[in-house]
């Protein structure tokens, strides 16, 4: 997986970036039309996924950028600040996504490069995030995998088969933003690169460890007991209060306790090396799809950020946020309903 | 692919960090003996490769360090500046490393993150590099992986399978270095973190790419014909000179004009998300095993990064050399011929 944030140029006009642009084929002074790595091997189950950010509707200083302004979505703006942010500006922020995800990542990445590059001189990568392992479930059928805490992560996530749910809380209905009904049958992506603070996570006791995510690291049971899918039953008392603890991550976050609402998760771990301090510059890539972030994002976030145990090992490095437009029609365009 | 390099501590004495040295399982104050992040994947073919550095050995000021010194191969020293060298010292050099190879990259970051917690207290890790899509073939039956040049990249590589090569090029022999007997039957480790300018490169003519390599992108035959694995005709005549220009990849690195040498190549393509400029930090990390430095990538590199028309397209970050020891019998453990 290789997501690609971008900043458009300010001459690029509507529609423009959406088509081919690459460089015409045929003449031998001229680049190849492929760059090549991925010559040979296989589609490795490629999708590739865009979102349009608050920039390609205003400037910073809330000028109509591109005459889309009025079609801007009230709910595509700035994510707040939360307790726990440390956002690196280069690492936050787009005007444009690619998102580009393969079972090879050699496919994800000829993906990404190949876009950016015919986007040469109307939009340029802001920045980029590789990842691997995907940690959340999309499927049923699937096995929950796990992120770098050793944890599941997934199990309680929004499954393809559960359409209700999807259709209550992935996917933007029509009538939900007047301004913006290009967006209905899309969904907004909320981008969050969190730091894991591996080496000192991995010193504390397995019981502290179960107790900040509530979940049993082996299985992904509740510590209320019962298996992986058993629901949490957070009465149950403990020794020193309810034995799923209320600042836990699976509390804070059941949609028992924020008004019913859930994600579709899609988030990936990431390892990009060490830092200067000898610690692992990895942790999770949080991607999630829901149908607002003002009420399906923000607020669990926000409880999240103040009171959640595991948040003392975590730091968001980077943070941004996209509305993704539906899928297209056979000769259609990406985006055509704004941009048309 | 991930492969870290460690500091040993001072303190570390002779024999120390090679046993398993984690915590007591069973008490439950105690953090679990595993990271889990791998709990429920198949081993996926992980292998792990260590390797010393000078700085195990002797100090920088030349002391001996931990009563090794006088068993320090001769050949185990820092490379030489090459032209083109832009080393950050922080992705640069190490006492020990640990290379661990697998099919799933969660399963190669577990490896190297629950090596590195185990020697706790003894090692640290300086610096860390993930990488994917091996680009040197080990075996006559695979197919030739490509960088991120998009051309193939092990066509000549020492096969598994050419075992005269390997006993030639490959594993230091006994004899080889009197004060280093420890060493035979393993293997120097050169390492290199090679950034490449990908969106230059990806704006040169396809015809240029590939007098630059001296062979085709799309099969990866010599430009004087033929197939992938049809030998370089260097005196063919092309339209100026040779149709393989002299300064091409191809011809210099080629054996006929370094004296015969092979290296046993195993790079990896990495991409570790864009700089603040916008452009990839990506490229390959050459990874080779050679007898012996100086005789089998000194000379080669020293007129590769004085010559090579490609090194206008390639920034090296990172460098470091390993010896690597023999693999073990049952019952022994990592080095055990050095540190017995």
């Amino acid at each position: 997986m290789l997501t690609a944030w971008t900043e458009a140029a300010e001459r690029m006009t509507k529609g423009h970036g959406a088509g081919p642009v690459g460089p015409t084929q045929g003449a031998s002074n001229l680049p190849p039309d492929d760059t090549g790595e991925a010559i040979g091997l296989p589609p490795s189950g490629l999708t590739i996924t865009f979102g349009f950010g608050p920039g390609l509707f205003r400037t910073a200083d809330g000028k109509d950028r591109f005459g889309l302004a009025a079609k801007q979505p009230a709910a595509l703006k700035a994510l707040p600040h939360f307790p726990g942010d440390m956002l690196e500006p280069q690492r936050s922020s787009g005007d444009l996504c690619v998102q580009a995800c393969a079972d090879d990542p050699q496919v994800a990445v000829h993906a990404i490069r190949n876009l950016a590059r015919i986007a040469f001189g109307t939009a340029s990568v802001r920045w980029s995030q590789l990842g691997f392992g995907r940690t959340s479930t999309t499927s049923v059928s699937q096995d929950t995998p796990r992120n770098l805490f050793g944890f599941k992560d997934g199990t309680a996530n929004v499954k393809a088969e559960e359409t209700k749910d999807l259709s209550e809380h992935v996917w933007v209905a029509r009538g939900d933003d007047a301004k913006a009904e290009w967006l209905a049958g899309g969904s907004y992506l909320v981008a969050r690169r969190i730091n894991m603070r591996i080496e000192v996570w991995d010193r504390q006791p397995l019981e502290d460890q179960e107790s900040f995510v509530g979940r049993t690291k082996d299985t992904g049971a509740p510590l209320s007991g019962g298996g992986e899918f058993t629901e949490p039953n957070f009465d149950m008392p403990g020794h020193d209060g309810p034995v799923i603890p209320p600042d836990s991550h699976v509390r804070l976050v059941h949609p028992d306790f924020n008004d019913g609402v859930r994600m579709l998760r899609r988030g990936y771990n990431f390892v990009d090396g060490s830092t200067d301090l000898g610690v692992l510059d990895a942790g999770l890539f949080f991607l999630a799809y829901v149908r607002n972030p003002d009420t399906h994002f923000v607020p669990v976030q926000t409880k999240m950020a103040s009171h959640d145990a595991m948040m003392e090992y975590l730091k968001v490095t980077g943070s941004a946020l996209f509305a993704v437009p539906p899928g297209t029609r056979a000769g259609e365009y990406v985006g055509q309903a704004l941009f048309a």
